[in-house]
């Protein structure tokens, strides 16, 4: 691996792309390569040791694509896999969701009560919580936890506005109104596209994308080891994106437009294990 | 300098709070010294001339606290004065608003089609449109610029949701909706304060805070001159700031206070030039 090899994502299907989206803000001058395991998506409900396989296996397809770092996009695996990923990555820096998004809120609670919801497996695995907890130095900190488990599902199917949507989320995020957090954690890669929604449920708070800070973590991580591309003569166009999935490649693709809003290379389909 | 030394910004007075607001939430285990000239306050309708020997003067003030990088959160300045910036700065690092936020506006939009909101000076400078035109290597762009010079005494007055101020905004943005653009810069330190309003008046538009670009270029530059301090070990608590004036101290730090969210030191009078 260089300077000009690609930054890896990967993700257990097309809810990374909110995370890609955050590192071509910031460094839209690298080239990148996405995986999006549509095959067995989603890993939100799936056990532990699947995740773990599952991770390693993304992991390794990246490796062979000679990446420069490895991004875990899913909250999901960056709460039960990292360290699994960590160890087949060798000497390549791997970034995951959790650490930057509880620095962010840390940083962001003024009050100390802080939101999470995530995918059962992502608030069952207390993640968050631990590394808030871990980080937290001298805040009085409370931490309150919500699983999303339909937000994943609606999101895939562009139910993005609807009255369904809204009055869901709003159950689900009833409970935070109670306990006046100031900050809320968006501990799933789809849940920004609902960030209007949650917005107009809880007013006033303050939403973690962790996929934002993730990128400028990476964005420093790299800087610090010369592994940036040189931004000096910075060519303004679209990013050279590799797109890989297990499955539905066309299905894929429309959104992956739709979703970053320019026309992209079509998904190669591949088999990971 | 080194390391340990603080990160300088400078601006004509409270806007560039919200500059500091995002390096904070970037960089939050770095020192800040942030000046603010309150007592000459606005710059955005003053000379050429003027609006450098100014400039000058705070850029030196801040060399004298050791700086290891000068970051001019004023438009205004950073349009007309940061070539004198430089030269000051000699071997320190100097980051202005105009190419971060050009470059983010590029990056940003689809249709090709950017608006550039900002003081008289800044918008009569053609700063922004100059930036873009020489970054843009590909697209069809066409700029669209319009002067706002209300917008600042009216945050300066805490009219941040009035009916006056979305009455007045209003009539500034009406012609951005008969261009159609989709991306809008924010060209003012002090706009960011009025994004709601400016959101709700051009929904869908892409506003392009300059100085959270900034302040992710910073983190950048900084991180590739191995002048980022440490942060592997960060304990999270308010960063360290030390604020000057040149007029009205008790007034900028309570309206710090009510900015940043937190506590802050009082700020320093002090008399340059």
């Amino acid at each position: 691996m260089n300077i000009n090899s690609p930054i890896g994502i990967f993700d257990s299907g097309l809810g990374g792309l909110s995370v890609l989206r955050q590192f071509i803000r910031f460094l839209p001058n690298e080239n990148y390569v996405y995986l999006g395991d549509t095959a067995r998506v989603p890993y939100g409900n799936k056990s532990k040791d699947i995740i773990q396989r599952y991770a390693i296996e993304c992991a390794n397809f990246l490796i062979q694509k000679d990446v420069k770092m490895i991004v875990i996009a899913c909250n999901t695996v960056s709460s039960l896999a990292i360290e699994s990923v960590i160890e087949s990555a060798k000497s390549i820096p791997v970034v995951g969701m959790i650490k930057p998004g509880s620095h962010a809120a840390l940083r962001s609670t003024k009050n100390g009560k802080i939101g999470i919801i995530g995918t059962r497996a992502t608030i069952s695995s207390k993640a968050y919580k631990l590394e808030i907890e871990a980080l937290n130095q001298n805040k009085s900190i409370e931490v309150n936890s919500q699983p999303c488990p339909l937000f994943v599902p609606l999101v895939e199917e562009g139910l993005l506005n609807s009255e369904a949507t809204r009055q869901i989320a709003y159950n689900y995020l009833q409970s935070f109104k109670d306990c006046d957090i100031d900050t809320l954690i968006l501990g799933c890669t789809h849940y920004p596209l609902l960030a209007n929604i949650i917005h107009d449920i809880l007013p006033g708070v303050n939403l973690i994308d962790s996929g934002e800070h993730a990128a400028v973590n990476s964005l420093r991580l790299l800087a610090e080891r010369n592994l940036l591309k040189d931004d000096s003569n910075i060519f303004v166009e679209q990013p050279k994106i590799d797109f890989f999935v297990t499955d539905l490649p066309q299905n894929f693709h429309k959104q992956a437009i739709s979703f970053l809003g320019f026309e992209v290379e079509k998904p190669e389909l591949v088999e990971l294990g």
